[in-house]
């Protein structure tokens, strides 16, 4: 429902394999200092610093991951890349190449892959990263990506799941929820859409906030940037995609550590809040449990607090515990209740 | 028609996605001595050497790559791993790490990706490499199964494929042909099988080298481990995955240079020779544009001819000329012909 509509479309099978790689990566530019040779061998070659090399891969698959319904190509190469490049900066490292493969089906003429490299290579200019290889295949149905990003990170800046200690604080950048309100707004729309075509989304200005969260997702490379001006080194760090409680649970279950959160620091959108109103959801619930914000949470030592303290990219959302205690969040109305595990997947059947 | 048929089968909606991974990744061993992390963070953090870092990708689609009515989930999770460090090879490097990410629909048991990553571990232990990260995801329909490839090679040893000089010798590891044969004599007992289900499969001790070649290839690391015993540096390299014809072309494309093989010297093995004739194909056909051999084909300086003649692994096929002298063959009957590009996609669709 975004895409414009074209008159004329090439056919994959009229570029064949080779052909099609060479159309999709031309615009591919160099930004990383340490890639030697990108697109074009039998592999691609990086040059090793006196750092580390961090690596992670993710799976977006037609009508599990996306709905083209109402997610535009382009957007849909952008997060691809954002998403996997988010995974690299809560190593706390900063990302400088990426893999991405491609298997897409006979129904996919090769303008809408050059919609999705748009949005792939947009991603890579304005993250500084290279991509520097891939693989394309038919597919017998539908669309899917598989994305490696590779990143480096000095020895003792990178910042594991298992290093959080007992009196840590607990850190998250920006704000939660909006992303999945945002994909609640789209599967309103295709409801909506679906019983009558004719009719003009209810889009307005108040939702482009959370349509781009969930659209265009940003990893948080300027959260890593601005920890390291702060010289401030994050001990355990995670980044925010299946929602803050599950994150939460995975970090202190990695350190073995406990932990307080409390309700109402939790960084919530003005935007967010009247929407939950709207949807009849607990703002809370959607920021606990709604996913794909790729905000990072992070704990800091105690005598780091005055470093980060009022900086409105983050917020200090409660401290580590020793594990007895549990992960419990502190409610509004002084309530202490314990965190259990609920990824969005299962918010989304209920 | 290889598998074991068991009588009670795990779905995988039973373990849910981290219970999966715990499950298909707890028998992953740490092989190569420069992985600081491998799975169980947002990243892997691999030790940066004084080398070069070599990154390669591949996708491998149900219905398009494998055809799991005969290909046995085991070999399927080797060759998925090995194709991808024949790319790391391919540069003269050594592979280290690799991830899997795989997409599956429901209608694969537990029990049926525990065989997939038995192979996956066999191929990571023989290859000396970790199996450092992934994804798991549904999928709508069938097996999808992307491996990323991760290698080291010190700068001076890297062949890239445009580095042939005129003049070079042109060597390739190994021999050519079997695992094309090997599929089409999948294929056929496919055939028979689909005709008449009782019927044994016609696969016999002299058929039993061309099926492991197809089912269960290998990267040719020894052949890079070799070439660094000899103290030969090769010039170009590329593997041998498309088709002898169609690598030559790249490798002189890229190098901008032109070559001459000799057809007598190709290296065919005699079941290959044998079983070409039953198919009425000619054996030098099966071996310039077969496919999936994943040997070594790579160029060296005339002065290192004397460190390679005589290698059993080894044959040397031609030599390279001027690019205006064109890429030819000659023939055993004397005559020269000129190679033109055509993958084994293009075999079977005749």
């Amino acid at each position: 429902m975004f895409e414009d509509k074209k008159q004329s479309f090439t056919p994959i099978s009229e570029l064949g394999e080779f052909g099609l790689i060479e159309r999709l990566t031309k615009n591919a530019r160099k930004n990383a200092p340490n890639t030697t040779k990108g697109i074009g061998d039998d592999a691609a070659v990086i040059e090793n610093t006196d750092e580390q090399t961090l690596v992670s891969t993710d799976l977006l698959i037609e009508g599990v991951h996306f709905d083209l319904t109402y997610v535009p190509l382009r957007h849909l190469g952008y997060k691809s890349v954002a998403v996997n490049l988010s995974d690299i900066c809560a190593m706390n490292a900063k990302p400088t190449q990426v893999t991405v493969s491609i298997a897409v089906s006979s129904r996919f003429p090769v303008d809408a892959l050059d919609e999705l490299y748009e949005g792939i290579h947009l991603a890579c200019n304005n993250y500084g990263v290279d991509l520097i290889g891939g693989d394309t295949s038919s597919s017998t149905t539908g669309l899917m990506i598989s994305v490696t990003a590779i990143g480096q990170a000095k020895t003792e800046r990178i910042a594991y799941r298992h290093m959080a200690e007992d009196k840590d604080l607990l850190v998250v950048s920006g704000d939660l929820g909006a992303a999945y309100l945002g994909l609640q707004l789209l599967e309103r729309e295709k409801e909506v859409f679906k019983v009558n075509p004719e009719m003009q989304p209810e889009l307005n200005e108040n939702h482009a906030y959370m349509l781009e969260r969930q659209l265009k997702p940003e990893a948080r490379l300027d959260i890593v940037q601005l920890l390291e001006k702060l010289e401030v080194k994050p001990k355990a760090m995670i980044d925010v995609s299946d929602g803050l409680s599950s994150e939460i649970l995975h970090l202190c279950k990695a350190s073995k550590v406990g932990c307080k959160i409390y309700e109402e620091k939790i960084p919530i959108d003005p935007t967010v809040i009247n929407l939950a109103n709207d949807f009849q959801i607990h703002q809370t619930t959607i920021a606990m449990n709604g996913g794909e914000d790729y905000e990072l949470l992070f704990t800091v030592g105690m005598e780091d607090y005055d470093k980060i303290k009022g900086n409105p990219s983050l917020t200090v959302i409660g401290h580590i515990t020793s594990e007895s205690e549990g992960v419990n969040m502190v409610t509004s109305t002084n309530e202490s209740i314990e965190l259990k595990a609920q990824g969005w997947n299962q918010m989304k059947q209920e």
